[in-house]
């Protein structure tokens, strides 16, 4: 019997970090490795670890701010237009240029506008000058032994100016942590490597090296090791000794080859297994030879989180700055968002403007998709003492950095090749328009476009029965526009090179013939249906007829990786795949939007690239799809 | 006779910055060289310049999604509590850790927590499982061949993980352009050299090449050249050919020896020569061997806004990034500002919350002070047809990046050692506060506190005179409290190895000493007179005695460059310099505060610090700064 761990003692995020800390100021910040000099001229986003004094004013002499002459003033006193005076160059006045010195004897600048030359040696002024006029006094800038910058000052490029200025070209400032980030797991494969079933691309320590750079730590990504208690052993004991932090990715969870803990506490001490957190429940941290070691858990999301909570305050801490202050902008919840009581749970929102109303769109809560996060403006969290959040309420969104929601347009609808062309086309020609979609199907997109929880709807209806579904769209919403994206055929995918197995809609009883079927009251399902009615065909003869896929792309993903035979499709879809293809039948994809939407900016610059060549171009690229009315509108109430 | 410059053709910065924008396009768009392919792991923050679509599902296999072990579902119905049911192991059930595949036979995952091991080859379940629970299915996070990235797109550590869990490890992203920045001047001295007069340390292309660098280009600085003609235009024609853009810097302004836009005009084409922008205002740009070149005019300020307004637009174009999308926050301006009309004002300012009402102080607008830019969060802008902006209106500021105001407090007065002392310490022991001050004397700091537009004032009185001190107080402001922050002896400083030129009072009146006075109403003037008038001479005789310096540390700054010999200084000032010390009074120096300043949270902290023995030590070292009073409320109506 193989051992598991239990890591039920979990502790709330707050303690979980407060433990880190203290830590940190135990194991580093006494150590005199925590700083570093270096030349002020590389010193850009570092912070100064000490108060730093002016060596020198600046300017440190008296300088001209203008280029003239410099005279005596008294030279120039009573002379006016009416009573000019001719000035010797070199006895009474002498050509500065912008920041020259001005001669001992003088103690002003008379501006090159208000000289005449008269020849080679002599000058005509017009006007007076009063004492120390156009003259940079001594310290203008920086005056020598004031405070140029002061401890735990962030250094910007106008501060790199001002010390080198000040005389000072060399700078204590905060280390950069080296943080040593190491992938374990007997099934990861490199990037670009041939996929095998049961084999995962190993990129968490990639994204986390990213973060790392990103937050102004330096990463050093190691080799990943096979699930082996030694192996591991032997290599968090060596990383430990040589850099700053030492973080583990997976092996962290109850399976039976998770071997972190168990280091950890051989190697030193561990400080908390398990945090009362969703996703990243199974992180912990401990303590190896004096350096904080953090076990970070292996699902893609749970790593980018555990790194953004636990790592990033961290590196904070050895940069000198703030620990934590996150951005947050006030939103309101699009939807009812149920948590576990005792868990703080970290959902990913999309923003955008509703009806002018700035609104948080929650997205895929799963802890493997990264998608989620790539989509994400930000998260909210759903406290550790909460059992959920209403929708309509407002909830603060911790942004991922500079967030430019007003460019945010959100659509929902079926993922698809359709909706892609469009982004990728809107972000190439309209530089304030990006699309965002939420994956939902036909009617509860057109739910959320009521509740206003969406910009617009992605509405599919088969092309015989557009008057039906319209009535559906305009019973349940007033005031609406529906336009026309495309038309495309729907019908069966299968590969071709599946010998002679499946060739026709009979082939589907075959015993070796395994189906995948769409959702009931999707379009392709009642299509689907009318035609097994027609050729008299019992779906309870077809294997698989019960289980579903949302999207077309998912249909086309499992035949590819032949997990299964045949599914419904655009022909669109089929023909990227390389897959045959029969016709069950004709679809609108039409888009479903409420007057007030219709006349804001983003969508007129949506409706401007829907309607350009360009990306009508890249549609008929597509076979079977009809932009015939691409852009139209085709219904106004 | 010299030929000097005439560049009176300004042109409003809208239209300079739409003709480099248009030649961007016209000489670098099409360019091929403008998209380099790189390693997806080293794309961090750069843009993507074409749509990339997943290669491979993410998962591409059915995933166990949980530690468990894998079923065909159905040999699990009707199974409960009370109907428990043994499965044989490698038989019926397969032991699956998370990211395992599902064996083929099975649809379905049972958590190990509900699983009770009876055997090594036996466990016992007592609950039904439903069809593919705890599977991930292929494509759960990505779909093969669905986009990933659209066109424009900044590259976060996520998006690195998506790429690669979707088979991507190369990517086509647009390039970081290549930026010589040549410094010109015959004036121009390394940092770190011995100063003489009439040399400048040469830091703006260190500012600049750190801006660049901010911003995503790859600063490359050339050895600065003196002013020569053929020096000049041989190393901006060899540099136009290598590099994408060339900045000039200097040497752009009215100057007998500013040839920039004579060089460009022989090297290639001159767009403009002058921008109607304040500081900045000789800036120009021109074409020289298809490359852009910007000629940047010289003053520290000019160079850094001049870089910002057009720099940071083209390394924007390069990088893909939309070109002009300025943060701005909205705050009330505490002070009336005159501008000239043609011209387009960049004032910086702090900001700061007053009475809960967030503010934006101006703070200096000389062009030569690269100070302002360090101690400012941003600017405004006074439009070019505008006169000015009065106080109290709301304006937009243009932040320098991420701001958080909630921590600036402001303080205003005389800049010296006790506040560079205090603002170091807060800096050092509260990370919630930051600490800055306006240079105003005594009685506009108190005129500023009854207008709202500083936190708190620094005041400054003769301790015997403090009733009457604290009388013209109480009779501007209502409900104040006043703190002592020291007492400080306060006399003439002069150089003790000056030879025996001044040792008293009496010797102020010989030929050879040169007096700096402080200005009319304040107390060191007024202590000064008081002296003069008891050992009865005649300030006449004094020379040097009407001109004034505002600081005591400007005072030392002009004793120690030898520029006078005599001033009024603190005792703590004149023992950093280390100068001779001839006592004429003793002053209270003390922070004045509205009740409700007095209330918020940063006061508080504030006080705290002035409290703290680490401040009072600081003090202590500094002889002739008395700590008794330190922090106590001395008055409070």
């Amino acid at each position: 019997m193989q051992k598991r761990n239990i890591y039920l003692d979990k502790i709330p995020l707050d303690e979980a970090l407060e433990k880190v800390l203290d830590n940190f100021d135990n194991n580093y910040q006494m150590s005199e490795t925590i700083t570093e000099v270096i030349p002020v001229e590389e010193a850009l986003g570092r912070v100064n670890a000490k108060a730093v004094f002016a060596q020198n004013a600046s300017p440190h002499y008296y300088a001209s701010a203008m280029d003239g002459v410099a005279v005596d003033v008294e030279v120039t006193f009573g002379v006016s237009d009416r009573n000019s005076k001719e000035l010797i160059i070199g006895e009474d006045a002498f050509f500065v240029d912008t920041g020259d010195p001005i001669p001992k004897e003088c103690n002003g600048v008379i501006m090159i506008e208000d000289v005449n030359q008269i020849n080679a040696s002599t000058i005509e002024i017009t006007k007076a000058a009063t004492p120390w006029q156009h003259v940079r006094n001594i310290g203008e800038d920086i005056i020598a032994s004031e405070l140029i910058l002061s401890a735990n000052t962030q250094i910007d490029p106008a501060e790199i100016g001002g010390l080198l200025g000040a005389g000072i070209t060399e700078i204590e400032v905060k280390k950069q942590p080296e943080v040593a980030i190491l992938p374990t797991g007997s099934e990861l494969i490199e990037p670009g490597s041939q996929l095998k079933s049961g084999k995962i691309i190993e990129y968490n320590s990639r994204v986390i090296a990213n973060q790392i750079r990103k937050w102004g730590g330096k990463p050093i990504r190691i080799d990943k090791v096979k699930d082996d208690f030694n192996l591991i052993r032997e290599e968090v004991k060596y990383l430990s000794q040589k850099y700053d932090l030492v973080l583990i990715i997976a092996g962290s969870s109850a399976g039976s080859e998770d071997y972190t803990s168990r280091i950890i506490e051989d190697l030193g001490e561990l400080l908390f297994h398990g945090v009362a957190i969703k996703p990243g429940k199974p992180l912990m941290t401990g303590i190896v030879d004096e350096k904080i070691v953090v076990g970070i858990p292996g699902y893609p999301v749970s790593a980018y989180l555990g790194s953004l909570l636990f790592v990033k305050p961290l590196v904070n801490k050895f940069l000198g700055l703030p620990v934590n202050q996150p951005l947050t902008i006030e939103a309101e919840l699009t939807q009812n968002l149920v948590s576990k009581l005792g868990q703080e749970e970290f959902i990913r929102v999309k923003l955008t403007e509703i009806n002018e109303v700035l609104k948080a769109v929650p997205l895929s809560r799963g802890a493997g998709v990264i998608n989620s996060v790539m989509k994400s403006d930000g998260f909210i969290r759903v406290p550790v003492l909460s059992q959920g959040l209403r929708k309509n309420t407002n909830v603060n969104v911790e942004i991922k950095g500079e967030v430019d929601y007003k460019k945010n347009l959100l659509l929902t609808g079926e993922k698809g090749i359709v909706f892609d062309l469009l982004k990728d086309q809107a972000k190439l020609s309209q530089d304030k328009l990006e699309l965002h979609l939420k994956q939902l199907d036909n009617s509860s997109s057109l739910d959320a476009l009521k509740e206003q929880s969406t910009n617009l709807s992605i509405f599919k209806s088969i092309c015989d029965k557009e008057g039906k579904n319209r009535e559906i769209i305009t019973n349940e919403i007033q005031q609406i526009i529906i336009i026309n994206l495309i038309k495309a055929n729907l019908g069966l995918a299968f590969k071709t090179n599946n010998g002679e197995r499946f060739n026709s809609l009979e082939d589907l009883v075959q015993d070796n013939i395994l189906f995948i079927n769409r959702p009931k009251e999707t379009i392709e399902r009642e299509l689907f249906d009318n035609k097994l009615q027609k050729i008299n065909i019992n779906d309870k003869l077809i294997d698989g007829y019960k289980r579903t896929e949302n999207t077309g792309l998912g249909v086309a993903n499992l035949i590819k990786e032949e997990m299964v035979d045949v599914g419904i499709v655009s022909q669109g879809v089929a023909n990227l795949f390389g897959l045959g293809f029969i016709p069950l039948g004709r679809a609108n994809i039409d888009l479903v939007i409420t007057e007030f939407e219709f006349k804001t900016d983003k969508f007129q610059l949506l409706l401007e690239v829907i309607k350009s060549t360009e990306f009508k171009d890249r549609l008929t690229v597509i076979a079977g799809y009809d932009i015939e009315k691409t852009g139209e509108i085709i219904y106004r109430k």
